[in-house]
């Protein structure tokens, strides 16, 4: 779509979906809806349309930017509309029913810190509401105006702020721009021997800013995944001044200042840099997929592989829709997808050991168990690395899901994820509560039977981070209210169960009931008034975190 | 001294020193002071006398407090003198010059949350300033009160506090009260076959909510090593209120509630209880000492050691003066401990591996380079679990470091430590500086040569932990103020290298200076606000981390 992307860093000669997953030329087409949406009993017989931004109705701006400023903001109605939304399942299908959020007046790129602070200047003077915006990925909402208690919205597009600026190869660290999206900083990191190996599901289309202003969790199943723990410091520019951290490599004095921007989803101030801590490219790899009958003892597999000293890259337990669904299996087994990965020494060791820890549970590796795909590759493990089947099978899957996902709502489907994370005595009965509640609440919404799959994307020694997808029937015009109604059936088992209402996809405004629930009352007092500070005016992302 | 501990929970039959660190029966006599000064220029000739409480001129309390808090408090002298300061070598020094800090009016000893909640309510509405003590080991003038801005002070000991109350085995966690002193809850926890494995040097004389209020470095030399890291959740009582966060093993849910009050020394709230994350009592264990004749090679060793997969527990880099020091090496050699642990399989190959790592950097490790102690134990590694002469001459001299430093205070020396963390690209120049700089200093101060000697405790990937000690003719009765010069020092070299003012001692009252230039002003904006907001009446720890 003409004028989404004006980034002199990041070209691309493919066009991004205005109104849904990424590249515009990756969606199923109409034969390929039409065939997923058979498989769904109570979908539409035929895709809903291709929505069009000339058909939207989009008002001029209700604010001129200033002449000092008027470089680097952009009122094209096309790039006012592809910045009115995130990508969440609800984001889609209000864009296909020709209602999406509310358009900014304005997108401002900036090429610098100081371009931002004149921005906000600007915009604090004139009561107009920033949304910071890095890939536009979000599914939760975090980059929407909802409300109506600013004169104008301003979209602020980081994206023109996409260079790697510095490396310390000695140190494995760099200094990079907070509008760098996940290819374009691997892209400039490879040429220094360096990765920063944090591979989120939208890492084509989200920025290192994205994913420090949202906590974001990364490649790793085990350990250290988190964005937070790899950061040196940030520089934040807030509407109080500009915030840069000292670059270290751990600190004890007071509480960590980068631990508040952290999360803060564009409400404390705009993320324009970080350093942060890269790692050599791995050199070694090795993956296996193992096969359980029995979904409890794949999760005491799990647990115990995540409590050993392992630490796999990869650890993805799969159940038995999910296996299905992504073709890792098919004949009703769990599948645990095991990785390992490492710059220094080879890995068929710790692979071995960790297939050997989950045969003790139960587990299946040989291929002999009657699972199909499962354990394709026979004998050593490292005889194939990356190689498995089911691992291959689930990889592919994994990047096409979103563009499935959006397939289906053309379809008319319900077709959504979300996930949490709590401790293990919780993650059995949590994991049974959210398939068989949300599943009777869909058959109540729509009178048609739903998929609840679940997958565990990271674990830790002392829990793990359940991922449910839900595949239902919606009700023609009305998707996004069975959504609602679905997810607010599925916050309320997180809650009984004081699960987080989010492990890594950020709360936005979509998570807001949730997450005020979960939030300590004096926390919200102390963020309520940092944000007071910092943001006098409120201008800074309204709706998100605190009020 | 009487009336110091009363912790029905923590019973020990010694006594804990009023005046100096730890047990008052550990403390070196006057021959053995004698003997050490004589070993240092320009120092006494006899050890100054042991300072006796009865000889303090101990004003009545300048509040009574409320009946029905009576029981939870005390006003016996010695009891408030003992918490009247922490035990940085010059707070030793004042006690021995009979001039300690503000000796509280009370000490209060809440037994649960309701009891810290109604101190503070009533300490808020008499204005007496509340100042948290775990076990009282604050290097840095964290648990003092300085200034006249309020009618009275109230010293808040937290260890009648001081029971695990839940294990979870299987999630291997558990809920801790805050008071608890180390060797107690490793005790505790004992039973139930898991540890915390924070060890750090205080270990015997601090609390867990010590370590977390201070964000505390610990056991390990590499990875996860700050009780950050550890926390699960946490309650903190406010004057605003209780916070309670939720028990989980990750979060993307907006910025960490937790991060902001590990590391807020009090100021912010009263840590009360922490769900922390255990380990398997380890099973296996090796170490082994590598000698270096030259520095910057060992520091390359230890940067391509930390950048490995290996994760040693110990990696310990002496510098040729502490190493003779310790007696780890007298021949001038920089020595480096390395030690391996593991629940869950053998270490031995890891050390080997390390070994052969530092030796391609010039370190020798067999014994025949010449290097006296280093490399004692002949042949494999895995051989000496926990025995080679080096790592155990190392050990001992740890413990008992602080009980010397306060005899050579005896004799009117200098002797102190601090620490701090820089990435890999300034450590060389930094501690070179550090050592010149401070040592000149002392020269001036004093007209005697200085001893400066440097370790690093901690290493990353990206930078490492330099820990220098200090031992320095005094000026009569005028030591506090040349180590004050000295350490004024030390603080503009940190602070022209961008390192940390405190790694793992934290902020306190002395390090403020240097904390206020290294904190991002925008940061201190929002932590002023959110002071204001949980502690509006401005009770809780005067002083430190923001006014």
């Amino acid at each position: 779509m003409a004028g989404t992307t004006s980034q002199p860093t990041q070209p691309t000669a493919r066009t991004r979906s205005w109104w849904g997953w990424g590249w515009a030329d990756a969606h199923p087409d109409d034969a390929e809806c039409t065939a997923m949406g058979a498989l769904l009993p109570g979908t539409l017989s035929r895709p809903l349309p291709v929505p069009r931004v000339r058909d939207l109705a989009v008002a001029a701006p209700a604010v001129e930017p200033p002449r000092s400023l008027a470089h680097l903001i952009d009122a094209d109605p096309g790039d006012r509309a592809a910045h009115s939304m995130g990508k969440a399942y609800r984001d889609v299908v209000r864009a296909l029913r020709g209602r999406p959020g509310r358009i900014p007046d304005l997108v401002a790129r900036p090429t610098d810190d100081q371009g931002v602070a004149d921005l906000l200047d600007w915009a604090g003077e004139r009561q107009v509401a920033v949304v910071p915006y890095g890939g536009g990925s979000s599914v939760t909402g975090g980059v929407e105006y909802r409300g109506d208690a600013h004169r104008a919205v301003m979209s602020l597009d980081l994206t023109a702020m996409g260079r790697v600026l510095e490396v310390d190869t000695e140190g494995r660290a760099a200094r990079i721009q907070a509008g760098t999206l996940g290819p374009s900083l691997e892209d400039q990191l490879r040429t220094h021997g360096l990765t920063l190996r944090h591979f989120p599901q939208s890492f084509e289309f989200s920025t290192l800013g994205g994913w420090l202003a949202t906590r974001a969790g990364g490649h790793y199943a085990t350990g250290r995944t988190h964005i937070d723990d790899f950061v040196q410091s940030l520089c934040v520019v807030t509407p109080a001044g500009i915030s840069n951290s000292w670059r270290l490599p751990a600190s004890g004095a007071g509480p960590s200042p980068d631990r508040l921007f952290l999360g803060s989803e564009g409400a404390l101030g705009v993320i324009t840099e970080a350093w942060v801590r890269l790692q050599e490219c791995p050199r070694h790899k090795a993956s296996a997929a193992v096969a359980f009958t029995d979904f409890r003892s794949a999760l005491r597999a799990v647990r115990a592989l995540a409590q050993s000293d392992l630490s796999p890259a990869n650890c993805r337990l799969l159940d038995s829709g999910e296996a299905a669904l992504s073709g890792a299996a098919h004949d009703g087994s769990s599948v645990l997808v095991l990785g390992f990965e490492s710059a220094d020494e080879p890995v068929t060791a710790r692979l071995e050991r960790a297939v050997a820890l989950a045969r003790s549970h139960g587990g299946r590796y040989d291929g002999s168990g009657g699972d199909g795909g499962v354990g394709g590759s026979k004998g050593s493990p490292e005889a194939s690395p990356d190689g498995d089947a089911a691992v291959s099978a689930w990889r592919s899957a994994f990047l096409r899901m979103p563009y499935l996902r959006d397939g289906l709502a053309r379809m008319g489907a319900v077709a959504e994820t979300f996930e949490t994370a709590a401790t293990w005595d919780r993650i059995p009965d949590l994991i049974d509560e959210v398939r068989r509640e949300v599943g009777e609440a869909a058959v109540k919404a729509t009178g048609f039977p739903a998929t609840v799959n679940c997958r565990l994307t990271h674990v830790y020694p002392d829990g793990a981070a359940p991922y449910f997808t839900v595949l239902a029937a919606g009700r023609a015009g009305d998707e996004v209210a069975v959504w609602d109604d679905l997810k607010a059936v599925a916050s309320e088992v997180l809650n009984r169960h004081r699960a987080t209402i989010t492990h890594h996809h950020a709360v936005g405004r979509d998570h807001r009931p949730g997450y005020d629930r979960q939030r300590p009352e004096p926390f919200a007092l102390a963020l309520r008034a940092a944000k007071g500070a910092l943001d006098p005016r409120g201008i800074l992302n309204p709706g998100v975190l605190v009020d």
